[in-house]
């Protein structure tokens, strides 16, 4: 219990400036002058829903802001004030939760003055929540939350440790009664943290059950991003990016098949059959569900393939998932839910909506959901609020 | 499972892009000139243990990194090349976990290329592992692994949803036995995820578990920061600056003993008395766990102050706590262990020092620990690992 005291002041301060900075920049506080920096808020979001940002740097001559709420539109300009400060404000912009990252002289940024930060293979992004109506479904209320774990586990498949994030709904631990698995994958670029930060799949859960909209379910977030490559991807377009993306799509459709979902049905309690497991995925994570379901088509009764769809000719892709496609009665037996959601600015849109025809030709049960928007973590998070009520009824 | 088609490369192309590249960016990804930025790899771990540095920034006039195995030396300026790469190699280095940041142009940036970042209540860091023996005890090894959960609960003490980690080792979800636990406390600047992202507590829990060097225990990683202020905080050294660390000191106190620990004692298996509840902290948890105990002295059984003691004369503080100080016999009673550890570089040395042999005076038994180094987490993860194997015993 520190209390004030004439004498101590000086160290009470220092403390203080300790208390609110990294522990490694505080020893060499006392060495630098102010800057407009160090009282810079950035993002602030104003009462009337616009959003400022802003940025310190003095020495730039352009600075942008891009972030997911412009759609296509061409990123926003900061301008500069006479201390080296950039601003720019937004909006007013619908309450939802969003990421962006400055560009400062060409180089991309997250913003220095937030701390919250999504984590990809390769690059952050900076971000922000902004409350209303319209974000309650995801918003962290004072409702029962689940824990959201980190699991490290040896893959036979890839032959390293690999991470998973798991959500337990609350009251899990207490019960001894077996839970439903939804298995939720991300998109190209991001990792198995993407659905706990940006994605909000914890608190979109805790919502739906504390209003009794959903059965309690664990939801499996497993890692299906590609190793960083040792060497530059191959060109885009030739063989071997084909054979790539080819492998991968396999390695990973094995690895959840004869890794994940062993360990998870060993580890927790969860039965062990179809019934009782869901896959849904975005982009990359929507074509690794497609690609787990044509290879394993008993093993999910519910299937969500988001801003995802068929690539190359339709005949060239019914050739070679014949087995699958052929078998529409024993897909359809086991598939109770084979949703498909995608946005109608989605560059994808099309290959979705291709997907879904071909399902139906081959006599496939099947859902097309076109929603507004484009391939943004702004509808995946709808997504996964309007399927996880559907799921294990 | 997608094959390689001819017709479809193009496609298959983009896609593999859009599986390196975070969705948002992938739309616009046909439209920019490539850079040398798209191919740049920063940190680089060369296997002489030498690190480089890298990033891309043509327009900037100066850059430099630092980071916490420079100690108190000044940051290493990078050096520029003819496309706009600046770069620059440190080492060799100590196999461990480091942290750094670059500064462009005086302003302070996590490296792009480097998606491992440690969040700060206000700033972040980036973060590399250098492997090798020194750092084993802190590897991401093939053992198995406990479980790290983000857990929200309601924060009376606070009014608000507050957050924390907890490590469950392997094998706690399938026992039915009770286990101690140790309540960890980060420092100023960091926030719960601090000590199971660059504090490695997992790791260093998981390894000592597998070689039987501790007992299992659950590692309960709370958030002890500060709300970030609506205002600029006051002038250090003021008499408002000095309220607001004491007012804080003891609002995390009463926080940790009647919001936290009954939490974890609800909704997990461990046994509700002192004898089964270590706490330890660094810098300004260090400081809290020293309040938490003088406030509490009849709540935990093991004790573990870290680069943290005493302001303000000794005779001041000998006044304040006189409840605690005279009655030695009931603290030496309950704490079987007060562990003060602190690097003799570390600017808080004497005051750790000072609490020792304040302690000491009054007959409170206690160890004081002076290790190298300074004031970084290269030593806390040492003292966890120091630490953890006496607990509980």
């Amino acid at each position: 219990m520190v209390r004030r005291r004439s004498g101590s002041g000086a160290i009470l301060g220092l403390l203080w400036l300790v208390s609110i900075m990294p522990p490694q920049a505080s020893a060499q506080l006392p060495r630098r002058q102010p800057t407009p920096n160090d009282t810079l808020i950035s993002p602030q979001v104003l009462p009337d829903r616009r959003v400022t940002f802003r940025i310190y740097a003095p020495k730039a001559s352009e600075v942008s802001v891009a972030g997911d709420w412009l759609g296509t539109s061409a990123p926003v300009k900061l301008e500069r004030d006479k201390q080296g400060v950039w601003s720019a404000s937004v909006g007013p912009l619908t309450p939802d939760f969003y990421s962006y990252a400055f560009t400062v002289d060409g180089v991309r940024t997250v913003d220095p003055k937030n701390p919250v930060v999504k984590p990809g293979t390769t690059s952050l992004a900076s971000m922000f929540f902004l409350p209303g109506k319209e974000a309650e479904f995801q918003d962290n209320k004072n409702v029962p939350h689940g824990d959201i774990r980190k699991v490290w586990f040896q893959s036979t498949t890839r032959d390293t440790q690999r991470r998973m994030h798991i959500y337990t709904p609350r009251g899990y631990d207490s019960s001894k009664e077996s839970y439903p698995v939804l298995y939720l994958l991300h998109g190209g670029g991001d990792e198995d943290s993407g659905w706990s930060t940006i994605g909000r799949a914890g608190f979109i859960l805790d919502n739906l059950l504390a209003e009794k909209k959903a059965k309690p379910m664990l939801v499996v977030m497993p890692d299906g991003s590609f190793p960083r490559p040792a060497n530059p991807p191959p060109r885009p377009g030739t063989p071997e990016a084909d054979k790539a993306i080819a492998a991968a799509q396999e390695r990973f459709a094995n690895e959840l098949v004869k890794d994940i979902i062993p360990y998870v049905e060993k580890n927790y309690r969860v039965p062990a059959n179809a019934e009782n497991r869901a896959l849904a995925g975005l982009s990359m994570g929507g074509g690794q569900t497609l690609a787990a379901v044509t290879s394993y088509p008993d093993r999910f009764a519910y299937v969500g393939v988001w801003s995802a769809g068929i690539f190359g000719k339709a005949a060239d892709y019914e050739k070679r998932n014949a087995a699958f496609l052929d078998n529409a009665d024993r897909v359809n037996q086991v598939v109770k839910l084979f949703s498909i959601s995608v946005g109608d600015k989605d560059f994808l849109f099309a290959r979705a909506k291709g997907l879904s025809e071909l399902l139906t030709r081959h006599g496939i049960k099947n859902e097309l959901h076109v929603s507004g928007g484009g391939h943004t973590w702004i509808n995946w998070r709808q997504y996964l609020h309007d399927l996880a009520p559907l799921l294990f009824r």
